[in-house]
């Protein structure tokens, strides 16, 4: 398929950061093949860009897809009561065509909120792989590994998350990448971690983990490990570029240097963060001193309860200017950069920016829209400004999947009614 | 003009907080006449509401709306030095047709993001008024008094003031009412103070002001007055149940037992407070412990960026729950509560709940809508996952003003171009 943009504003997100105005993106199979004025070429598909803004596809660097299937289920509560007596027990009882219709119904919320690529860490994962070709979204996904510290079940987990790499790796026309996904340092042994790294160092694949989202967590692996989690898992020789790790709210300024000599990219989930109170805030200003590349994660629907990253892009700014009293801190220049050239970094996929070569992940916005007006400062407005309403089209990997709001690929009322229908059966259970 | 919105869902926001499933919704004027199942009344104006919730719209307790044309102008920047050198010296050089465009501007954002009727403190408030009749949104005005602590000139602001409550209280078929906006205990005399709270009280009407929003202000008066803000303006008897207090950030449990006291309501601008990094966190808990009524406020577009009051329910209960480490607080039905009836009590506007007799201001949203499903809790679905692509219809005082997400009352493209183009030219004078 090939798509010619015409007359479109462009957000490039390039090395120089330049705005474009009115010239035309030609997307040839999956690639960006020409941005200039004129282009003269033919597409199979035309788009009138004329008072619109064209941005790289955002890029979430944390979800867990199908926990749109329990999106108000445990609100306002504390994780540590609402999550072992609401969520876990119905989590158990989950079915994989519950995960196939709930991670539909979060690809096609991701889809009109502007994401086109995102990361993601749960089980049936056969079935977010099925979901994620269906909608036409980039992914990185893992099965989540958890052993409890009893090396046997771990070597039975990296099976499932090995066989799981080799089935689904560059699947879709290479829309589906895989990563290996490790729980976290308290949810699982040494050896599973360890030998966890080995397999992405030989796949050639990132490893997606949490890490430091709670105090309690940093308390137990000072007590458990003599060391803080960063520092623990530095010890055990895990943390590589190949690492994201999601949250790190509880960091000393000492792991965020650690993170930064390591290359490990991390995944700041702010609305996530303050909707779970998981106190304190990540040291954003201290990791980009360290030179750390910092990327947005919406989080799973229970907990934020949307997977917006143009909220989540507004919400992570606004947090760290709250915190340090600085309203200088965390720019929309710098937020944006987060959502798009370093997530895509991060997921190791050839996106992020609008640039020939790159793949074909454009996003247009609707500037004829009241909230992006006067357009003083683009970046500003759609950083500070923009709402899923303002999305119009969104091109992933070269094919349009989403139209003037209307999703092209899967009828979206029939995933609508399943979700739902799963939603309720799955709480019955 | 009457309207029947049939089958809908409704979050009625009544004494009772009941959610009605499947019934009709009958206005007749400006009021709403029936909520039933099966009304079989005939309408002007019939509205299928399958599959849609009815909410009561919104209410925005602070806003400087013609701001708009300041969007994305004062960014990621330290308010006592972007302030003076950017911002003040163009709004110095603001027209009444600038004022206008800007305020129209805002009026649309707002419908198109579901909130029905705000407050308002800016000057050329006939403008204003002009574009609020125009849009057909709901509001209380008042024209924003600066005495600087000239008590002639105090007595010349309270006269314009004055006028301008003489002129428009109760204009636009009652959509348009009127209070006095003494800007803020520092930037106005005692006198004028005192004054405009005698006239208040005359009148009948509301008292808008800032309070509190930052540490130097809190100083300031300390210094000045021996005493804090809210201390300072009890003591010259300025305090009632007629004052709308903005901001608030910075206040003592002494204090806040001062506003539960006296009745002030309390308008929380909690994205505003986060953009400017205004420090500390509105003590949100400590007021509602003394009973205070709260609202939620944008406040203008410059310091915001958007006039989006959904967006504000989800950050104002995030930041809260962030800034006190307890995921239990202000939860997603008390937040509901602040933008809808809280909204209208401060407003003292017969709206915020959708219930036989009260004003006709209702907005519908789509449930048909990946971030709205599955519908496990809708009012956590509206609070912390809803966005402006999700409401379609709006009706203020029982008149259709917003169907299917086109605007009826105005055109849409001629106000965006207008405004886009007093916003640039203001910028170059």
């Amino acid at each position: 398929m090939s798509i010619l943009i015409k007359n479109v504003n462009v957000l490039t997100q390039n090395s120089r950061r330049e705005i474009l105005r009115d010239v035309d993106i030609l997307t040839e199979g999956n690639r960006i093949e020409k941005i200039g004025k004129n282009v003269r070429e033919r597409a199979e598909f035309k788009i009138d860009g004329r008072g619109k803004l064209a941005v790289p596809g955002l890029v979430n660097t944390h979800t867990h897809i199908a926990m749109t299937l329990f999106r108000g289920y445990a609100d306002d509560a504390v994780f540590w009561e609402a999550w072992p007596k609401r969520v876990w027990p119905r989590e158990a009882k989950l079915k994989a065509d519950d995960v196939y219709w709930g991670s539909l119904l979060g690809c096609l919320e991701m889809i009109k909120s502007g994401t086109t690529c995102f990361a993601d860490m749960y089980f049936f994962m056969d079935e977010t792989a099925g979901a994620v070709k269906e909608s036409g979204i980039r992914a990185n996904l893992s099965y989540g590994m958890i052993d409890s510290g009893d090396v046997k079940k771990g070597k039975k987990e990296l099976g499932v998350g090995e066989r799981f790499v080799k089935d689904h790796s560059n699947t879709a026309d290479g829309r589906i990448q895989c990563s290996f996904g490790p729980h976290a340092p308290y949810t699982c042994s040494k050896e599973l971690l360890q030998k966890t790294a080995e397999l992405a160092e030989k796949y050639g694949i990132p490893v997606q983990i949490h890490m430091s989202e709670t105090r309690k967590e940093v308390f137990d692996s000072i007590k458990q490990h003599g060391k803080r989690p960063a520092e623990y898992l530095e010890s055990i020789g895990f943390l590589s570029e190949r690492i994201i790790a999601a949250h790190c709210v509880w960091l000393t300024k000492r792991e965020t240097k650690i993170l930064g000599e390591r290359g490990v990219k991390v995944s700041y989930n702010p609305v996530s963060n303050m909707k779970l109170a998981s106190g304190g805030v990540a040291p954003i200003p201290e990791m980009m001193e360290s030179n750390v590349c910092i990327t947005f994660g919406t989080d799973g629907a229970v907990s934020n309860n949307s997977l917006n990253l143009i909220e989540t892009m507004k919400v992570g700014a606004l947090l760290q200017k709250a915190h340090r009293w600085d309203a200088e801190i965390l720019n929309a220049q710098q937020a944006l950069d987060f959502a798009t050239i370093n997530g895509a970094r991060a997921l190791r996929t050839d996106a992020g920016s609008i640039e020939v070569g790159k793949l074909a992940d454009v996003v247009l916005l609707d500037l004829k829209s009241p909230n992006l007006v006067p357009s003083h400062n683009l970046v500003s407005n759609f950083v500070y400004s923009a709402n899923p309403s303002n999305v119009s089209d969104v091109v992933i990997n070269g094919k349009l999947v989403m139209e003037r709001s209307r999703i092209l690929t899967v009828d979206e009322d029939k995933v609508l009614e399943k979700a739902e229908k799963v939603a309720f059966d799955l709480m019955g259970r």
